[in-house]
C-alpha cells in the first residue's frame, strides 16, 4: 500500500483543530501490521476515501485500533473522464481488472453481459458490491487516489445499447476495442476528454454487437496485429490513449 | 490459445510433400481436448516456433497424439526491438508478466537482480528453463505470435550495468522507467526503434541504481504522478512507447 485509505466517518477533530483519523477494520490493521510493520510515531500517507491525501503520524496501535494525527497535504490525481464498459470478465480476471482500472484513474465502469461473457460469471461472489470495493480500494491505494470509482453492473446487453447508450454519447467520444477494426487506438488524448471506451469478453464482442456499438455511436479501434487478453488490453489500451 | 504452438521437430513433411504436424507434449494434447474439445476434420490455426504461422487440420487425435495435416500462410507478426531489463518480479508476479511480454512482442529479457529485488525470488521453480518457457508460450500463443523470447537471469547489479550494459546501449536508446523522472514516456515510436528499458522491483530501483542506469547511457522517463504495479507497469510501458 502506497497510501492507507480511510472512510470519511473515520476522522474526527478535537477542540483546538487537530485532525484524527480512527482504522477500526480488521483487513487494514492487518496490513499496517504485517506489511508495514507499523511503529508507533512513524509517519505514514493517508487518503480520506474521496476526500485529501496527507501525512498520518501513528499514534496508537493494537489488535482493534490504529490512530493517526492527520495532516492533509493535496488533493487526489486528476481522474481520467472515461466510462469503460467492460464485458464481464471471468472472476480471476475481474479481480486483477477491477484494481488496474482503479489505478489507472477510470471513474465510472459498467460491466456488461455479452454474448461470449458466461452465464455463470453473473453468479460469482467476486461481484459482491464489499468484494468490488475492495479491489477497487486496492487499486486506489496502489495509485495513491482516493476517488472511488462507480461501478454498474449492466446483464442485458440489448436495452442498455439501444435506450442508455447513445445518451452517455452525448458530448463524449464513443470508442470500441475490436482487433480488425479500420483506425488505431488514438494516442495522448487529454485526461479531461470526454471518452467512452467499450472492451469486449475473451473471445472478442459478436459482430451483430460492434455493429449495434457503432450505431449508437462508437467508433471501431484496434491496438495492432496482436491479440491481448482483457486484463491486459485494459492497461493497454488505457496507457495508449492518454 | 489462439494459436498451437509447435516445436520445429514435430513438422513432418510426405513423400508428396504434405507437410503434418505431430503434438505428443500433455499440455498441448490436454489443452487440445479441454479447451478447444477438438475434432477431427476441425481446423485451428498452428505455428512452428520460430518459423510460419498456418492452418491445420485435425486428422487424428488420442490420448498420445494429435496429428494435423498443416499448411504455412504467414510470417510472424513484427517483433519489438527492445530489450527489457527487468528487477526479477516475486514468483506469482512474474509468470503473469512473462505472457505479458511474449504477448506484447518482446524478444529480449533479462531479469536482474537489484537492492529491493527478495533473494529469495531467486529460489523460486517459476525461474526453471521449463517454467519460464512455458509462460512464454502462452504469452505467444496469445498474441498469435511464434517467435520465442531470450531470456537471462543476471543475478549482480554492479557488474552487469558497468561492464555490459555500455556495450548493450551501442546503437540502442535507453530509457530506465522511474516515478519522478524528468522527462514522460515517449509515444508511438516504431516497433524497430532499437531500444533498452529498465524496470524496477515493487518499491523501485533505489537511487544508486538509477544513477549507474543514467551513468551508463539511460534516460529517466515517467508514466505520471500514479504509482502501478510492476506487472501493470510492463504493459503501460510497452503500450504507451509504440
Amino acid at each position: 500500500m502506497n497510501l492507507i485509505l480511510f472512510p470519511p466517518e473515520s476522522l474526527r477533530h478535537s477542540p483546538d483543530g487537530t485532525a484524527y483519523v480512527e482504522l477500526r477494520d480488521p483487513r487494514r490493521l492487518r496490513h499496517l501490521h504485517e506489511v508495514h510493520r507499523a511503529t508507533i510515531g512513524e509517519r505514514y500517507q493517508l487518503g480520506e476515501i474521496d476526500g485529501e491525501i496527507g501525512e498520518g503520524e501513528l499514534l496508537a496501535f493494537d489488535r482493534d485500533l490504529a490512530r493517526f494525527a492527520f495532516t492533509p497535504r493535496r488533493a487526489a490525481p486528476q481522474p481520467l473522464d472515461l466510462h469503460l464498459l467492460l464485458a464481464l470478465p471471468r472472476p480471476r480476471m475481474l479481480a486483477r481488472s477491477l484494481e488496474n482500472i482503479a489505478t489507472l484513474g477510470v471513474k465510472r465502469l459498467t460491466l456488461l453481459h455479452t454474448a461470449r461473457v458466461e452465464k455463470s460469471y453473473w453468479q460469482s461472489p467476486e461481484l459482491g458490491a464489499e468484494k468490488i470495493r475492495q479491489h477497487l480500494e486496492l487499486g486506489l491505494e496502489q495509485a495513491r487516489d482516493t476517488l472511488m470509482p462507480a461501478v454498474e453492473l449492466v446483464t442485458r446487453f440489448k436495452p442498455f445499447v439501444e435506450d442508455q447508450l447513445p445518451a452517455l454519447l452525448e458530448g463524449r467520444r464513443g470508442l470500441v476495442a475490436h482487433p480488425g477494426a479500420a483506425a488505431p487506438c488514438p494516442r495522448g488524448l487529454p485526461l479531461d476528454a470526454p471518452l467512452l471506451l467499450a472492451i469486449g469478453p475473451e473471445g472478442g464482442f459478436i459482430d451483430y454487437e460492434v455493429e449495434r456499438l457503432i450505431e449508437a455511436g462508437c467508433e471501431g479501434i484496434h491496438l495492432g496485429e496482436r491479440i491481448l487478453r482483457v486484463e491486459t488490453a485494459v492497461v493497454a489500451l488505457l496507457s495508449r490513449l492518454y
